[in-house]
């Protein structure tokens, strides 16, 4: 038994099955290519399979090169400190902007968390401010502020409100409840907030005044919200948005979603350099339990947090990628070693982070859309 | 049987039974006595049962007596041209405004009919503009634009939203279903209206940082919104809201509850002088069939659309209304006077409302409150 939904992840997961479960196209070789011509250059990601399926590619290719340019659409829920698993959708849509030219929406669900969960931690003022810090954080990911927008809905909710009542109309409560697993006891701002999910998939269709495709990238477990709404969103008379959905990257314990709650899963972008070598010095890794039985028998990258984290992130080149595998397989590759280098890498990157995001704190507000 | 809520009046209305059913206090003489020697006069409308119920009166009575001022919160769901029946509440809010110098905060929720009723006719964008006639409408009841604003759900929806949610935690989906009669295909804007039309009664607390009273005027049909949401509101730390519970004005057929939608029903404050005789011609009354059975027998005015109206709105002198409805009763009182007077006392308060409006037309944005 598997669970994927953007409020519960359990089980092993088997990314076939939720394809058939889901009703997504897998991403084909076809579409691959198409991707690569178009964007005149190949994602590491997507090339890898940690994007892994899709939703109305094909038709957003038909409009782009009929001249019908799409727009980019993700976000982020604050949960307590944005993780680097977190930055995935980001750096996707980073790549898409700087691709296609795509201008990006960003939309920061500050009451999601206190909406769903129990945990009476999740006030609505603290997600306000926590959905602050992840603003700045993706901000700092890269993206061009000319052609990037990035909200909280508490701060655009007049802008939101009237749209998510219009898309709210057609979804009912009964498919909501079964599509997230929502019981009797489950509060009706929690049932509603779909409809808010829902709204930034079409709202610059709504500003044009004429429809403009719309393309998110999102991790897997968020594929429901839109699964509902793309019948509500077709019915006012809009294009059903576009996906490019990817798996999870694994925690440093290898669970199968690195968990934002669980520090010891987890590489914040706050993380300081000791913590980020301490963190990965405790990651699982596919090697055997002892130097001389890795050196004669070899690991399993794929049940290793450090190659994963390579393929994720760390390692965008595929050959470089391969002797890292190769090295895990055959045992020539040592775990210290493995790790700290992992480590460096991780630190580069959040050191480059952390001073983009110094240079950007006076200039958030020019990304940021409120009503 | 009868039912009773903000979507579906229907059967012979026993308010005994809805005091009892919905849990609310009967309006006693005490209570009477109280208000009127709080607010140094009598309110006819009180006075004659037509407010017939109460919530925490006695306690609001007692924070006022401290020195804890109260607000007034009431609204009105567009549904295309306010009837006089809709102006009661209104004009309770002024009165309690004249005796109390309370603040008045009027919703106007434009996308309420959109959510609930399955009527295409109810878009959201005629919802907006028939919310811009009530609001009008509404401020030409007599308000002071100092102490009294008017907003719409939408353009206060920045302000609304994150209230909204705060009180939506805390009410179950399986709640509103019940307390509304709403089946598994209700879509779920409709499930979280209650969410937005339980924050006046608590947001100029929010606003000024304290605990203020607020009372709210409504016809019995509008208890279900409050009753679901004042164990949300306490729950946040706000005081319940105090109500005071009227009985429905009678449609011109002595429908139990005038019918907003049904012109034949109905009278229209944009209803001319002539609609208006002819409306009132037509109208039922507690008369015998001929002449000369009416002054044989009598007739019965609780029957007779045209003394309740009297009763309602249109004879506040209680010795005036009682020799109408001995007339009525004694058979002295023909129908055809009696219609043509009627019909003369609403021209008079129409004309007068729409001179009124024509003067506010430019000021109307004294009153408006937006985002």
């Amino acid at each position: 038994m598997q669970t994927v939904n953007p409020y519960e992840v359990k089980g092993d997961i088997d990314y076939n099955k939720l394809i058939a479960d889901f009703g997504l196209k897998p991403l084909t070789k076809e579409t691959l290519e198409r991707l690569d011509n178009l964007a005149k250059g190949s994602n590491y990601m997507i090339r890898r399979g940690i994007y892994f399926a899709e939703r109305d590619l094909n038709w957003l290719f038909d409009q782009y090169e009929q001249g019908n340019r799409f727009y980019v659409y993700t976000g982020i829920a604050p949960s307590g400190g944005m993780t680097i698993a977190q930055t995935m959708q980001f750096q996707m849509a980073k790549w898409l902007q700087d691709r296609f030219g795509a201008e990006v929406l960003i939309m920061i669900p500050d009451e999601e968390k206190f909406l769903v969960k129990r945990n009476p931690a999740f006030t609505l003022d603290n997600g306000h401010k926590l959905a602050m810090e992840d603003a700045l954080d993706v901000a700092a990911l890269g993206f061009d502020s000319r052609k990037t927008q990035i909200f909280l809905d508490t701060e655009y909710a007049k802008t939101m409100y009237k749209q998510a009542v219009r898309v709210s109309k057609y979804i009912t409560s009964s498919i909501i409840k079964d599509a997230f697993g929502f019981g009797n006891d489950m509060n009706i701002g929690a049932l509603f907030y779909t409809s808010f999910q829902a709204v930034p998939a079409f709202l610059k269709s709504v500003q044009a005044e004429k429809n403009i495709p719309c393309l998110i990238p999102m991790g897997v477990d968020q594929d429901v919200h839109f699964r509902v709404a793309r019948n509500a969103i077709s019915k006012l008379g809009y294009y059903k948005p576009a996906s490019l959905v990817s798996k999870f990257m694994p925690g440093l314990s290898m669970n199968p979603k690195m968990s934002a709650s669980d520090p010891n899963d987890t590489i914040y972008l706050s993380d300081d350099e000791a913590t980020v070598v301490k963190k990965v010095n405790k990651a699982i890794t596919g090697q055997q339990a002892t130097m001389e039985l890795q050196k004669k028998h070899g690991g399993n990258p794929d049940n290793c947090a450090v190659c994963q984290y390579y393929k994720y992130m760390f390692e965008p080149d595929d050959k470089k990628l391969n002797a890292i595998f190769e090295g895990e397989r055959n045992g020539s590759l040592l775990a210290g070693e493995h790790k700290k280098d992992l480590a460096m890498r991780i630190n580069k990157f959040l050191k480059e982070h952390r001073e983009a995001k110094k240079k950007l704190e006076k200039k958030l507000d020019e990304f940021m859309l409120h009503d």
